[in-house]
């Protein structure tokens, strides 16, 4: 598992390359996915550690406009960003929900997540090089991906087109999510990101960005990652992954088998759909005879976003199952079953993705683990300096304040090696190494969650401690 | 440092109990700040790990209303939730730049962060106990921090107050940070969010949530985080630190003494306004004498949130210094000097929190790190079990096939243990272990990345190649 990604969050599809699917009951209840959370599914392992290691030093090639070129992640940043928040969803989400047995990962909900990405606009890019020649119909985005010798780099390249009006209108090279620096897993230092649009399209590593005249001859856009019916081959006359439509998933309670507590409960979940937003869920706890609306929490993050929504609901003891239906602004509405197709592409039906919820009249008392004390580990780094230190008389006469006559003593509060103190409650005072005036004026005044001890003691023995405490941590 | 934040990205200030500044230079372009890029500022080290261990299992006492009682994190999650974005930012955010030295740590911007909080409604919860009792003023939450014997706790205890209509208005208990559980070092299990106020109300590992009819006696409360002159003790009739003011800074590029080159660049930062949210932002080049209004970025992620901005210019080689000023929703514009006060707390002032950027010709060449190939260490991963596999005939012609007669060779993209293959392009078949009628589909036709081999092989080879494929990895 990829150090960055949270124990236990994930089933592993597979590892070279990774994909990871966020499990059910790991998705939290806001409209953001976090970084230690986002599913992962690469195509080809990502470009070697030495290339990707380069930062703002990665550098892309420009094509097809009036002027050819290249750009680093550093000039990117220069330009004029945006932010925006979109789903970003494999294309086979939800395949395991397929009768058919498609081959591939068997992923139910969790190939998706909810991001949100800083970058510089295609179109800003492109104008930088004199704008896009004229004739060309697609943005074309080719990926890092180190190909092995003696394969056909068209059968195994990752190389996307999407429609050139979509890649001017919307579409970013980005170098954050949620804040941080790209993943390299999920494409960093620069990756593409198609709002709305199917995950294959957002190319990561991205090493060209071009305008063409046709789409990519490579396998993943011509005969890959298209709509087509059970046993036919792939072809470019049948329906790109490109937008996602409509849909919408419960995550919660009792997601993955954990049992719910009957009763006032709260079902939450996300609904989106691509480049129109969503106006609104349904759930159903009667196999969709009868509806109810439930509520939205938290921000809009805008249209290619999900929205996270909740419905309270009284579930008695037993087993029960909810389904939701999401309708986008263009009045689409989630469809009972998806459409079937050979490789199992585009699950948005509501059946499918209902939640079974098992609902107990008591939980099991929640096992508390082992008394290991956070404390005991901490103790331990404090750096203890054991080699004898020349203290002045005036110190040594603090030493004295510090060890026995203050109360409580300083060292119930306070780390230091000297005095072999090892209170964790105020500062590690080695660590602190603070000057006479900040000791001086500490213990006369306090300071934050530490008592004035100005009334308690004189001004000499107050000169004593805090040369002691100076002079122990030099 | 704590194992989930990011390497690199923090001022350490103090480690027992954290101090942890954001490095300005590692702020990101988008709104939200990452969980692995967020300051920390701990009163007190967290709860012993087998207490904040428990999860959903977590309790805290409901004091104050017309029944007392307690609830766990559990009886939390089955109520109607909340999700927003707040600025947690410390009252000593900006101490540095004060210039009498006040103690403490010296934080300069990156004492804060904007951050998407999940949990439940203080309203809420005081609902499910019938209801606050009349004449209490305040909502006080105490923090399940661990006192040390032979201390006062009113002098270490982490308990603070707000006006009990903020409570009732605003207040959450949350238990999720941007999508993720919150981390034990940012209070979770459970933490009291107070929007758009300092973040020592912002209470941790809560254990008590009460109405009461006078402020905490806690010193944290009564006489620290107080606005007082310079020399004045710490008492409760001065303003405690409660709302945030309106405040602004730049966070790039340059920060920190990186050089950026000269020409048009981009600044970015971020404003914000305590439950007000800003109106406007402005840039100086020439310390306040001229102003221009920047542009906001990303989605608006509501008045407690920080909004990020932007201001395209073009910067001559040579040093320089860019201002800011935030005007909030209300009318209040960040001053040019920040309230003197004895703590150093509070910190707005729009001249201190300037931007120092140094803009040369030309960057120096971005060093390539050594050739360490990615490929190099995730090979070793290929569990390679060298114990002899009994085959059958039909899976040993498929052992001939894979080895030598496919072109390209199977191994070339695939890893298999059995047949020393270590392809990285395609699925570890070792790990996938694929039935017969996968092997089959796939060579026959084709799978993602993997070209269709059924024009080249016979029914036989197709079969025997499977054999061996699934014999191999049993």
């Amino acid at each position: 598992m990829p150090g960055s990604k949270a124990e236990g969050a994930f089933i592993l599809h597979n590892d070279l390359p990774w994909a990871l699917e966020t499990r059910r009951n790991h998705f939290g209840f806001g409209p953001i996915t976090s970084a230690s959370h986002l599913f992962v599914r690469n195509n080809l392992p990502a470009p070697a550690a030495s290339l990707t290691d380069q930062g703002d030093g990665w550098s892309f090639d420009v094509v097809g406009c009036a002027r050819e070129g290249s750009l680093t992640l550093a000039d990117l940043k220069r330009m004029k960003n945006r932010t925006v928040a979109t789903v970003l969803q494999c294309s086979g989400n939800g395949r395991d929900f397929f009768p058919h047995d498609p081959s591939g990962s068997q992923w139910g909900v969790g190939a998706a997540g909810c991001v949100l990405w800083t970058g510089v606009s295609v179109a800003d890019i492109f104008e930088q090089f004199g704008g896009v020649q004229s004739g060309l119909a697609y943005l074309t985005a080719t990926g890092g991906e180190e190909l092995p010798e003696g394969v056909d780099k068209d059968a195994v390249v990752v190389e996307r087109s999407v429609p050139i009006e979509k890649g001017l209108r919307d579409c970013l090279l980005v170098w954050e999510m949620n804040g941080a620096p790209l993943p390299v897993i999920h494409g960093g230092p620069v990756r593409l990101v198609v709002p709305g649009y199917f995950g294959v399209n957002n190319v990561k590593w991205v090493r060209q960005l071009a305008a063409t005249a046709r789409e990519s001859g490579a396998k993943i856009q011509q005969s890959g990652y298209r709509m087509r019916p059970e046993g036919l081959a792939g072809g470019p006359e049948q329906p790109s992954m490109w937008r996602m439509p409509v849909k919408s998933w419960l995550n919660g309670p009792g997601a993955d088998g954990a049992a719910v507590l009957a009763g006032t409960n709260t079902l939450y979940g996300v609904a989106f759909s691509g480049e129109r937003g969503v106006d609104a869920v349904e759930v159903s706890a009667d196999d969709g005879a009868t509806w109810q609306q439930a509520e939205w929490v938290g921000p809009d993050l805008g249209p290619d976003a999900w929205r996270t929504f909740q419905f309270a609901i009284r579930i008695p003891v037993g087993e029960h199952r909810f389904v939701t239906r999401a309708t986008d602004t263009q009045g689409d509405q989630q469809p009972r079953v998806a459409v079937h197709n050979h490789r199992g592409y585009g699950h948005n039906g509501w059946r499918d993705h209902g939640l079974s919820v098992r609902a107990v009249a008591e939980l099991p008392k929640t096992e508390i683990k082992g008394s290991l004390q956070a404390s005991e580990s901490t103790a331990d780094t404090v750096s203890a300096s054991m080699a004898m230190l020349a203290l002045s008389d005036k110190a040594l006469e603090g030493k004295q304040l510090f060890l026995q006559q203050a109360q409580p003593g300083c060292g119930v509060c306070h780390s230091l090696a000297d005095a072999n103190a090892r209170g964790v409650v105020g500062p590690n005072l080695n660590q602190l190494r603070p000057n006479l005036a900040q000791v001086e004026s500490a213990i006369a005044q306090g300071v934050g969650a530490m008592p004035a001890y100005g009334a308690q003691l004189s001004q000499s023995e107050l000169e004593a401690l805090a040369a002691y405490v100076v002079e122990a941590t030099r």
